[in-house]
């Protein structure tokens, strides 16, 4: 047997901001720059998800693509994908996660761990909120 | 003389929605999409803007590139990066202008040819939501 | 009124090869060379297409992306995606068009303007190979 | 004595279809999908080779590059490019290996590993369908 | 017949620096910033060449694209790749043209024009030197 | 407390070559090819840098990115940019460091790891010629 790494791509379009409602506006200022503007802003997120798995002999697959391709549209397009994160994300309401990619990418890894619990072992979740920022989260 | 375009890309991170506030909640759903949800979402905008000019036979340039970044930070940069275009730019408020990539390409067109009048001509402005949708104004 | 241009990528992967059956071997060879190998090779294509027309002052919009999306679904995604151009889509099929990216890009054009005929004018299909090579039909 | 690690990327333009010939037509489409489809498809394949080695105090790098892109061109270019896997390679001919991402990438690395030995060590390969999908092997 | 385009794109690394030896170091550094730095500087270009032309009826094609990259590997990769333009290169040395990515395009087009001659038409030469500034001629 | 990775990336435009001055001519060539050039050649370099930490559970991030940025302008930007590694670096001039991607990774490495002590762990630093080669160094 030989294990093999699968990393699919799923991206999209959400607005978030980072407060933490307990500090003063200008602590959020200090700590969290123009994330904290009050108006949201957004990004084209790019997530990676890496699974890890035996090849199977008979398919050369260590993964159906499709049973991914199922849990990354129910744990990120439909929750994320043209969402406000901090309104529309329960987890990441007022008080609770700041949306920030540390935060996603954990969040994601750990959905997805749960949904795909005996199909593959997630192993990485990297979100990318532009071509020069991205944050990785290996279950650790 | 030979003439020839420079294009500089100047990449923002903002969020927006879709609505007209004279139609429901229902036609607004209809015409725009999952661009009408409420709390808005976001995207990486990717701005790419031409101008067209003669090479000056001394430089080898058509423009002074500090000045072009020096206009696009203050027309695009400082005016969408990390803002709600919806609530932040009021050219884009409720009732005015819906900040589509075509109104965005248009609107950037018209203050950059304002602002750079006489140091070169800006024949086109792209504005691109990903890597699958973009828009491009030239002034017609 | 204001006219500007929307484009959208669609991507598709398909096999192909070049041949002309009343050439000898050799002949496909010398003219196609390594396109013209017998057991097919295969591309992942990036197909961008343009349409133009009138900005809408109440939508902000040229088109309805949702129609364009579906003409792409039908026209490319559809009738190319997870093909043999040659052995899959009659038009291209041994001694009719030979499927190189110029043909591709203007049967594309073509099929496009018929379907979305009074939507919008479709006025530009490129289709790239990879990031090295790409073909532009504009109807002319 | 400091160790790196040096990645290089190699290209090609491959057919290919998901086939286990002991299976029925409709076992074979409900396993792998559109990839069953008889007539082949393609991609633009992107294969990232990466080795690892002691930086030479003298030259600062790890290995002879010309040495690399040697052993890629023959064993990566030579054997895939504008080929039919399937009916190309003898190792991915129906009933042998199933041409997936996993199975290119382990049959890539073990091939360099065999003839790169001595040279430097390669501790990854990882083969790229297009944008969204990737199979990483490393050996284990 | 039909008219189309097909756009090859040639990479090459390579120094220089912007300077008018009859200009003081002063004005040299005020009109060209950073690219006056005396010890040079370089670029990944990416050369973005188009010819327009017949598509063959028999080929799909409108050139051959192994002469074009003869031309493209003998005019852009030979000169260019692995250079310093203004010492490598005579049209570029000192008091003649200044390396800029507009007399980089206009004399890439003048050359391919005349090498090309007859085979099909240059119609535009863009030089990227990285993802957020391009320079393109078309002749005009 | 969960761990997480960040990755930023930052470019930067720098000329060098391949010599030692030990060397014959011949000798330098034999070794490092093209690279061995006498009058520099250069590259769009991307350079990724990976620091790892401790989410904080009240601001969801694991360090401050606007002292990683700082840092970043400080060792990378200011030092490599529109440079000539060779003769504006002194760890890079004649007779010590050869300004190879290993070397320059291994560099950045240990500049970062020293400024940004106590603020962050870094784990990796990456450095791209092109889109085809890249070295990394993790420090081992």
């Amino acid at each position: 047997m030989a294990s093999a790494f699968l990393t699919r791509r799923v991206t999209f379009a959400a607005a978030h901001r980072y407060r933490r409602p307990e500090w003063s506006d200008e602590e959020n200022e200090r700590v969290f720059g123009l994330c904290a503007r009050p108006n949201y802003h957004g990004h084209s997120y790019a997530c990676d998800v890496t699974v890890q798995g035996e090849i199977d002999p008979r398919t050369g697959m260590l993964i159906d693509v499709a049973k991914l391709d199922g849990a990354l549209a129910l744990e990120v397009r439909d929750r994320f994908d043209h969402k406000n994160i901090n309104l529309d994300v329960p987890e990441f309401s007022e008080g609770k996660l700041v949306p920030t990619g540390e935060n996603l990418a954990r969040f994601i890894f750990d959905r997805l761990r749960a949904i795909l619990d005996g199909a593959a072992q997630v192993t990485e979740v990297t979100v990318a909120e532009d071509a020069t920022l991205k944050c990785t989260y290996r279950g650790d």
